[in-house]
């Protein structure tokens, strides 16, 4: 097996911060190569915490990458660090700085003193070089294994690591593609009943290994198996036997999100969708604008945080509201409704509801969500409750609004 | 030094399939108690791989934490994998086969055998009830170390770890409040330059730790001092003399959002606020209501993907649009003005772009951002330009508009 650890840098990912985006993105690279990252560890920007990872994962890692801690601030200290630890000699790289005075003359910024320090690299390995950024990247390997230290910026390091990294890697025959995996997405199942489900179709095969992983309300299962013991076509056909018996809870293969699929469908049918929220606050529209494309099908959405509102631009009567209240199945049908005419839209797709901190009532209480949804089959209304903090609610019921969508899409035949 | 080790367990987080939330959530509980999480790694779900984990962390650390692992499918194995290591007996507990049995009567499920894994725990150990799902958390101390393992789900981890976790390392006085933190949080400068301002600030006090956090266009500034050495009333006046360099460019302490910021300026002049947005597609709505109480000031917004919408909810005059296009900004003043007036606000905030995948012309190339704000103080627009990809761009322009408007805010002296 081929060893690959990630060693990630900086207090602020230990202090809670900032997320670890580094070991997502590094761990979907590798996973599209067929590799896995075999283990991950953060360390904050001390020294003797830093050599001590580089050094452990030098001795039993075949690759190790480093992200952060190569800036011009003093709490950078990696550099020098690993330097030290694996007894490899800094140099200055005139090239480097020229680079970097280049950017600098370009952004109308001044050079400090700081920046320098960004100049050092490993005497014998090579440079990576920053096309967004001042700290170059280092890439150093000994005929075993391969270090690669990468800067902490995402948009730094994520056009390093995919223009120059991996094609390093490769030529080095470094990534070698040893397992298949295949990753069913679900949603509707929970983590048991999923893995009760697929069971009779998995025991045959004690060697094939199957994951589950929850997010939000959908459950991956991942299915990989060694190439020297099953063919693409047999996991694919494992794959289709599971597909099968989900139904309308499997989402997809692969990553692609609740929106994306909609988003494939209506393109396919030449249809639009408008969307209008309250409680969720505009994160249903921004689900589907993370959708690369998506203007071709969203027309445009309303979060209506007021009652006017409401009435103002999704044309919702005030007697329905004075009524039924906000947060009822009529005004949710009222708002999807209103969505799809207002922005002359064949689909819409509203949620209301109560998420919090204040508000809910005995018959809606706090986590009640009403879902509305219009389109050339007909028009319904959904409730859905959940329990949570405000910000798991929203999203909960941005994956409620969605994958019923996606069922009633399914159910008439589009996807 | 008091040793925090985090081991997250799960091949998720190493596929890039699912961020590592309980890091950063447990690295700001401790924060909270004045306490740093020392280091934390990532395991695979692999026996060998937890078992190495956890026997390095029992010999080095005085808190050793792990997180996930525990549900009912298969490829959870951390419960025996560490009882095998460090040498603790597992009996089966039959409250727990209640607690879960209870539960599931509630919920309507039926009880599997898979499910009763989750019922074996330490002997020699204590129970963390499970309020929000099935599998206990389990708690065991010797002497000097403390090993506590909880469940994978944030919506059972959370409630877990503040209810029971914190109380009982309070209670033996694990956790002690030995260092203070100031964090000070600031938009508008680069990471260096940052630096280069506090440098002669903090110069005089060697023993004062800073560091720098960035996220988005914002870097926040840490500075951390040992009880023993400074006194809190020490770090409030270096953090004074800060702010007063920051100017306009201080967001605030701590964690607030520009948002928070925002909602906090607005409900103190009983004022509010309407947003309008394309290419940013909800987003600068949600960061707007992910903060609690903010429906006392924001009205609304309308997520403009079409110039029919744009014309019909925001009133944007179609000659307007015809001359000047919608990515202008003239068309950001059109849409800020028509968000206020037609959702009735005081102020109104807009953005319209091209981000990208497709879209952009010689004038206004891809990533170029037009805001627009209004007030009672005035009406303005602003154009602004950034690199990167969708997702980061979509981001990027949300904070450009907020920390706009915060600056006005600030500016009308409403901050």
């Amino acid at each position: 097996m081929y060893k690959i650890e990630v060693i990630n840098i900086g207090d602020e990912l230990l202090l809670g911060l900032r997320h670890n985006t580094h070991l997502d993105y590094l761990g979907a690279q590798f996973a599209l190569c067929g590799q896995k990252i075999w283990r991950a560890r953060v360390v904050n920007d001390s020294v003797s915490e830093i050599q001590r990872a580089v050094a452990d994962a030098w001795q039993q890692a075949d690759l190790v990458i480093t992200t952060g801690g190569l800036g011009p601030t003093s709490d950078d200290l990696t550099r020098e660090a690993v330097a030290q630890q694996l007894g490899l000699e800094l140099c200055f790289d005139a090239t480097v700085l020229s680079a970097i005075q280049a950017r600098f003359d370009r952004l109308g910024f001044a050079l400090t003193e700081q920046h320098k320090k960004q100049c050092y690299v490993f005497k014998q390995g090579a440079v990576l070089r920053n096309d967004f950024g001042t700290a170059p990247g280092l890439y150093y390997e000994d005929g075993r294994r391969c270090l690669v230290m990468l800067p902490g910026p995402p948009r730094e390091l994520l056009p390093m690591f995919e223009q120059q990294v991996l094609a390093r890697l490769v030529a080095s025959q470094r990534l070698s593609q040893q397992t298949y995996f295949l990753q069913l997405r679900t949603c509707g199942y929970g983590e048991s009943e999923l893995e009760a489900l697929v069971e009779p179709i998995v025991a045959p095969y004690p060697s094939l290994k199957v994951a589950f992983c929850v997010h939000d309300a959908l459950v991956d299962l991942r299915l990989s198996a060694e190439r020297k013991e099953f063919s693409q076509g047999q996991l694919k056909a494992i794959g289709a036997h599971i597909v099968d018996r989900l139904g309308a809870s499997f989402v997809g293969f692969g990553e692609d999100s609740l929106a994306q699929v909609i988003y494939r469908a209506l393109r396919k049918a030449n249809r639009t969708v408008a969307v209008a929220e309250s409680c969720t606050g505009g994160m249903l529209g921004n689900a589907f604008t993370d959708v690369p494309g998506i203007s071709k099908v969203f027309q445009g959405g309303v979060i209506c945080y007021t009652n006017e509102v409401k009435a103002s631009l999704l044309s919702v009567p005030d007697a329905l509201l004075q009524q039924h209240g906000a947060v009822s199945s009529e005004c949710a049908i009222a708002m999807a409704t209103g969505a799809a005419e207002r922005m002359s839209a064949d689909y819409g797709l509203s949620i209301t509801g109560y998420l919090g901190p204040g508000g809910g009532d005995a018959a809606n209480p706090l986590g009640t969500v009403h879902l509305g949804f219009t389109g050339p089959e007909g028009v319904w209304s959904q409730s859905v409750r959940f329990k949570g903090g405000r910000a798991e609610l929203k999203s909960r019921a941005v994956v409620a609004a969605l994958d019923w969508m996606r069922r009633e899409l399914l159910r008439a035949g589009l996807i």
